[in-house]
């Protein structure tokens, strides 16, 4: 069988969502209590984890609503501005410091450029934030610039097989002879097998131990077994 | 006459807002024309100025309005998120490089910390805009923290005069025994001068040229020059 496009799930697929989000978050509580947040770190942090499940992980303003939780006695004296933004600045700089992609992904990528495959992202999330991701990450040059699908600007999101079907459909390819890599079962192997997709399991991160309702195609735990996957199956040497 | 307090404006007053906003603009085109977008550096600069100038400097989307603008075929096979991300990226990054106190700033304010004044910010705009310059600025520890005021915090802006009697009042001093320093003939001087504020005009940036309808109680230049206008004028030995 021929394949044509390869698409890549971002999180905890091409870096540690997980890992990185633990980072900056613990930074952010340091930094307001640096700034005269007077709790314990692991009670803010608590606090910010159930801001972030009840408001999504998208929302903007989690370190207002972080503030609105805890007893105004705890930053008495301070202005919670300088709060928010000592917060939201010491998140923005863990992405220098942190975001960094799983350490097999740069050069995995970078031998993929070398073959004919479409090399392309279909994320969920905001249009924005992803595309941050992909730059910082540094590794927006190893794809298609055609080939960016994002959940936000496409109406239809994860789990829907429809929006993986619309990068197969814009990009000119047919999911049969089209790849997807993702970690997450039921967000990205079932819908892409539903389509009848080559589905490749990244077991990574926060959903590893979760099941689907399908298996995937090719399960790896490691990046660059994705090399061998492509040669042994689909004679494509990158 | 006895000095109680000293509150400062922030743009253009602590810092070049002009030159850091030149800069960090000139970088977010640069980023993005290296992302894909084809126009030259000025035209797109010229572009963002007007969508700075219709839309405000606090409107969130200025990236997102400027491709709105731009012709389609400019950025043709780019994915808009891409170029938007680089951009503001590019301006967030030139923040560490670029966003730095008028020099003689800190060790005047530091001089101010080992007086009886209380030292505050009474500054118009955005409430974590305005506080995250101050952290950046690496200023914020020379500030007593009750007194921070922000326009977005108050419901009340520039140039009411309200706005400078809620922050003496919240302070607990007489506006005639607080000093109020400022870049804006009109936002600044006018306004405090209303109250009977002692005024200091800090004559640089943009709106140097400018005359406001009343005229500042002292005019300086350098920052400096304000550490002789408290001894001489108020006894204060900083």
């Amino acid at each position: 069988m021929s394949l044509k496009a390869i698409f890549f799930d971002i999180d905890d697929t091409l870096f540690s969502t997980t890992d990185f989000a633990a980072k900056a978050r613990k930074a952010a509580v340091e930094s307001m209590r640096k700034h005269g947040l007077r709790l314990p770190t692991d009670h803010i942090l608590r606090e910010l984890q159930e801001v972030i499940a009840e408001f999504s992980s998208n929302h903007e303003h989690h370190f207002d609503k972080l503030l609105l939780r805890l007893p105004r006695r705890s930053f008495d004296g301070v202005n919670p501005a300088i709060l928010v933004a000592a917060g939201v600045q010491a998140y923005h700089d863990a992405k220098f410091q942190h975001l960094r992609p799983y350490p097999e992904v740069p050069p995995v990528l970078a031998k993929l450029t070398r073959t004919d495959l479409v090399r392309g992202i279909i994320t969920a999330g905001l249009e924005v934030k992803q595309a941050d991701k992909l730059l910082r990450l540094g590794l927006y040059e190893h794809f298609t610039p055609t080939a960016i699908f994002i959940s936000d600007q496409i109406g239809i999101s994860k789990p829907n097989s429809k929006l993986f079907q619309r990068a197969c459909d814009e990009v000119g390819v047919e999911p049969k002879e089209t790849m997807y890599v993702g970690d997450h079962p039921t967000h990205d192997i079932d819908p892409a097998n539903a389509l009848g997709m080559v589905t490749v399991h990244v077991r990574r991160g926060r959903h590893a131990p979760e099941q689907g309702r399908t298996k995937a195609s090719h399960e790896l735990k490691n990046f660059k077994e994705l090399l061998t996957v492509l040669r042994k199956d689909f004679n494509v040497r990158a």
